[in-house]
């Protein structure tokens, strides 16, 4: 079977209206997605996304968003490819999408560019899934140490994890993967939720979800902090109230401090017990993070970060500077599928569980099948493991990640589901693959939906905006004049 | 004076048929960028690019290149804008770009978008000195310690400097100013070469290379190393038995080695006494390179890097850890010249003299303004600072770098060309601005020289490929339907 085409589109979803989503960062997120279909020779398709934000694209003739340019830039290295001769050397491949000897200039392996090699390369995934019928979850279970092992790019990380040691943890785990897989499969997957404490909802918003989320049997829950030290007592003393002491909180600030800001500002916030401080300053600050953990040692608040550590050099040293306490992968944020597995050996060697980072859009769908397999094949730990969810934007997914009592239900193919695929090709995978009027309707610009927007003047219009860049554009290949159409915008 | 448009522009040579410019890491390049223009409301225009090594648009029929789109999806925040406005509240602004609440989650400040936020950003200090009729290490130099700290966002960095270290640091450098800018005007700004030794070169160009180079007055001189260590070896031996014991040799590995195998690979080639070792590892990798540099403490041997650090997080992190001997900032990676002010900061107050990365195009141009203003303004070192310089693609500026007895002549607004100023606005600024030929000549990839080369089937022409992706577009806004072009490619 060989790959022989790739679409790229621009999904977004009105989010910023409800404030769905909101930190002390991000105060108007619109949940996006750059979307990825693969096309083979055969009728078998990959599905694959990449989560943005939202912007990136509102202004201008060209309504393309840097992260779809950047896909596009890396079609050429899976189009007309033998997906078998991929899969074979998963490794090499995701290398070759991240190692581009020209485009890793504009990383490497960090930022647009990584963001688009992992929702190739999660598509690719997808594609494995539905070729073998199988979820994520199970392909990846299904595969031998050795297969596992082929599919990791060890570059830089011989001093923290080398394929042997790799092999040695894979293997050490394969007795009672069976026993595993059946727990996991009649417990579900044990999540908290995030939808309850976006930094802009208010109080009365905050009670209700919390009773809500409460009586669907959510005991586990994560509040946004960091705008103000005096509101953010109050908000966790009015959460507390209410999920009492034996329910597990965890606090996130996006970002927003100082290191010593925010050893300060947490201690502050220690009578009220949270499991974690979530994102506690700059991302990239790892001998920050290793100080604000050290000097929280004593009040039990663990650091936990990734959501935004932008490849397995950066986990590496997180984990070897005692500066993560949680390991939140992300599904996008590094290079896909084949780049978490380097990170979860990582966190299994260095005894740190690995709570998976979700919400956004589609990573609830995603994560759910890297908690699985890191559960059943690496860490074989549920007790400190626990999952994000985010209620929202699960209805444009044809199979949306389910929850029964605060837990992921295990996804699967059911023999009725087996036959089906017979018909139609969505059961199996990674379970990004979106319903085709959701992918029509929220299309940015020119989705109908944006359109109603646009009308009702709850967003801009781009189309109808004056661009305001100075296009210079030769007329034809012959005739290569320089031409300015300079246009006044103030 | 406001500013009423940008345009951007990707200027692509094709260095990679000759391999300048070529390492262990990148075998190929094309030394490109990304080219902005912003227009005001006068006569006035600021320049600035963001260098490449080429691809990201080969394949398709949209020739736009990711960092392109970035820097378009970047225009709404300048365009508009009352340009005393900006330069009033300089720190501000450069924050406001590089931390754009729905953007942010494709970086944050790294990557594609952190490149395209310096275009811009240095377009305007173009533009600020073209106004006031300066060069830009003249105009910084002539800024008050409290302007220039007014330019720097501090975030993240109050636990290795405040702004108050800053305006000290600043302050206690204001006496023999004069001095120190009389000094560097009569004996120019010391530069290594790196146009000897790269990769892709057999010996008897190099040691051409480093006759020409010691005629014309270079006593420091760069030798790419790390594709095969008994290649190494006999590489520096031809060098050292032509430049002498006494001339200063520096080794670049452009980060090909694993940390241990760095350090082990380096200690083999202490015998020809290199003063640094450029990029051992990883970019990210702060405590291997804090481990790298510990393990050749006795060898006398520094660790060189920045030119891929990302942001001054990153930066701070090396001068903490101690895994960084030599600073190579670089002109375009961080945020502009506002992010590249706080890292000399840092680099003074950790005492790390200031090396600046250059090559590529148009770097040279910029560092040396950096690098002047580095000495006048902040170091006062010139012993131990030395900036980078490479001889090519300077024949396409209008002010290139000009080099006399292995220094940077000072770049300067002579009274002849003040006077020609006011009939073409070209002598100040960033010296980034490019010759109108080059930039018609060399657009990619409808320029007549790409053409020509097409032609020659020196380079696949990207017009002539069938796209690799499945286009999906809507016919109009009001039939907006799913349609598929599918396109066999194999």
């Amino acid at each position: 079977m060989r790959i022989r085409g790739i679409s790229v589109r621009d999904i977004r979803f009105p989010t910023s209206l409800r404030l769905d989503g909101s930190d002390a960062q991000h105060v108007d997120p619109d949940y996006s997605c750059a979307y990825v279909v693969l096309f083979t020779d055969s009728e078998a398709k990959g599905f694959g996304l990449s989560f943005t934000i939202g912007r990136g694209t509102e202004i201008g003739k060209l309504f393309i968003a840097p992260l779809v340019q950047a896909i596009r830039s890396l079609a050429h290295l899976v189009v007309g490819q033998d997906f078998e001769a991929i899969v074979k050397d998963f490794g090499a491949f995701s290398r070759r999408l991240t190692n581009d000897s020209q485009l890793r200039w504009l990383g490497p392996e960090k930022g647009v560019l990584h963001l688009a090699a992992s929702a190739v390369v999660n598509a690719v995934w997808d594609l494995w899934g539905r070729t073998q019928n199988k979820p994520i979850w199970k392909l990846l279970t299904d595969l031998t140490p050795e297969e596992l092992v082929s599919c990791v790019d060890f570059t830089y990380l011989e001093d923290a994890l080398t394929k042997e040691e790799a092999l040695e943890i894979l293997r050490s785990m394969v007795p009672g993967k069976d026993k595993r897989e059946e727990e996991i499969r009649s417990s579900g997957y044990p999540c908290y939720t995030t939808s309850s404490g976006w930094i802009g909802y208010d109080e009365d918003k905050i009670r209700n979800n919390l009773l809500i989320s409460m009586q669907a049997g959510f005991s586990k829950f994560k509040i946004k902090v960091g705008q103000d030290l005096e509101k953010d007592k109050k908000r966790l003393r009015l959460v507390r109230s209410i999920i009492g002491d034996n329910r597990q909180l965890m606090i996130d600030a996006n970002q927003v401090w100082e290191v010593d800001q925010a050893i300060n500002w947490v201690k502050e916030l220690a009578e009220f017990k949270p499991v974690w401080i979530e994102e506690p300053t700059s991302p990239d600050d790892i001998l920050g993070h290793a100080k604000v953990a050290q000097a929280l040692k004593d009040t039990g608040i663990g650091v936990a970060t990734g959501e935004h550590c932008h490849n397995r050099v950066m986990f590496k040293q997180l984990f070897k500077s005692g500066g993560m306490q949680y390991c939140q992968i992300d599904a996008c944020r590094v290079g896909g599928i084949n780049e978490n597995i380097a990170v979860m050996l990582m966190a299994k060697k260095f005894g740190v569980p690995v709570c998976p980072h979700a919400g956004g859009i589609g990573l609830c769908e995603m994560i759910q099948h890297l908690a699985i397999f890191n559960f059943i094949c690496i860490s074989g730990d549920l007790k400190h493991s626990v999952a994000e969810y985010a209620d929202h934007l699960h209805e444009h997914f044809i199979q949306p990640a389910r929850i029964k009592h605060g837990c992921y239900i295990v996804p699967d193919v059911s023999d009725m589901m087996r036959i089906l695929n017979n018909l139609r090709n969505f059961a199996p995978g990674y379970s990004v693959e979106m319903i085709g009027s959701s992918l029509i309707n929220y299309e940015y610009p020119l989705g109908p939906k944006w359109r109603e927007m646009f009308d009702k003047k709850l967003y801009e219009d781009p189309s109808k905006q004056v661009p305001p860049y100075v296009e210079h554009r030769p007329e034809t290949r012959s005739s290569h004049f320089q031409r300015f159409h300079s246009i006044q915008t103030s």
